[in-house]
């Protein structure tokens, strides 16, 4: 039986390297099988291109540029873990995957979205998520939680002079605004693959509601497996 | 007036770069600004790409990153130098270009043309060559002419053990012959602006025909700026 492919989305401060870990612990202490992997890196060449995104040197990198290299980690990232993985029916979980290209590309910078969504199947091989869990909470607080204020000045907004600051947690509010606006457009769009989770709420009760969703999944599974 | 972009193209042991730099110098001598570039590279961000397309770690890369990567340092190029040094009035050669990309990663590993071509124009922001000067070569003389033998047998192509053979030189006889023929075709698509030179006339008879070329291309540009 193949394995479940599992993606944790949201904005800044949403808590998904959390409840990815969470659930991989559980998954574990159940006895399966699991890896855990983010995207962009999880491979040789995308830890490389993950360097490359979050310092690109003095120039500026451009949107164009900084979509192909997402595309080309996602690209190698499937081929060499995923789709291996999930063929010997290991459950992948990954923090973030296409969707944050189609809210951050498409609604944050304004890449046109078919060509985000040809470029995410050309680099998936077509491979989709079994399950989404998007991490819905207002960039305000996100950003907070982060430790950044939220700046509502577009003009002024990139970067606080903190190092630790990467491009893209640096962009003003009304981006993250779009980011999330965009992450709840795919979840209308596709609300069987898509859960919503308030991110407002304790740690322990999105681990618990993550949890039913996999459990509930994993018995679908084994019914049409069974079935088949 | 805006520059006039050039770009060089051909497989290996053509002889492009020999003719870009010949041409270069016969430029500057003219008294004009010229640029002289290669793609992928020619830019901070670039530079990083290309030194993980030649040297990409112990896992193999996928056909899909390989593409990814190139576009994505082709992107930078246009935005960050190429675009810019036209918009000066420099003229600016490259050394390869999309055509590169039509023939190896389209004829060569036979990815879709069609998805060639969007993200070319994605790219390059729908920036085109004035003119394409393509050296072409039976690749058993190329090849040859790189210092390599070549491997007519696929299943055992991939490289002869020294180290200094990129990923691409490496393959089998066969891929530099569909690389070839993606070229020629290129050309009888496009005559007016891709120019096919015989790699194995002297190289001071192809610099000739090429300073011709661009001596040419220059008083129509003239004419038609002065007429505009």
């Amino acid at each position: 039986m193949r394995g479940l492919f599992v993606t944790f989305e949201g904005g800044e401060g949403s808590g998904k390297t959390t409840q990815l870990k969470l659930l991989a612990n559980r998954i574990r202490a159940s006895g399966q099988e699991v890896i855990e992997s983010h995207d962009p890196g999880g491979t040789g060449i995308g830890k490389e291109i993950r360097t490359l995104l979050l310092d690109p040197g003095p120039a500026p990198i451009s949107a164009a540029t900084e979509l192909l290299l997402y595309e080309a980690s996602r690209a190698q990232l499937v081929r060499e873990l995923i789709a291996p993985a999930l063929a010997r029916g290991t459950i992948v979980l990954c923090d973030r995957f296409t969707d944050s290209t189609v809210a951050y590309q498409g609604c944050g910078r304004g890449i046109d979205r078919d060509l985000i969504r040809q470029l995410n199947r050309f680099a998936t091989d077509g491979l989709v998520p079994d399950l989404t869990i998007l991490l819905d909470l207002d960039p305000e607080i996100g950003l907070a939680r982060c430790g950044r204020d939220a700046r509502p000045d577009a003009a002024t907004g990139r970067g606080t002079g903190s190092a630790g600051w990467d491009r893209i947690e640096a962009e003003p509010l009304d981006f993250h605004r779009r980011v999330r606006d965009g992450y709840l457009a795919l979840a209308r769009e596709e609300p069987d693959r898509v859960a919503v989770i308030d991110a407002g709420l304790d740690t322990i009760e999105i681990e618990a509601i993550v949890w039913n969703r996999i459990v509930r999944l994993q018995s679908v599974q084994r019914c049409r497996f069974m079935t088949s």
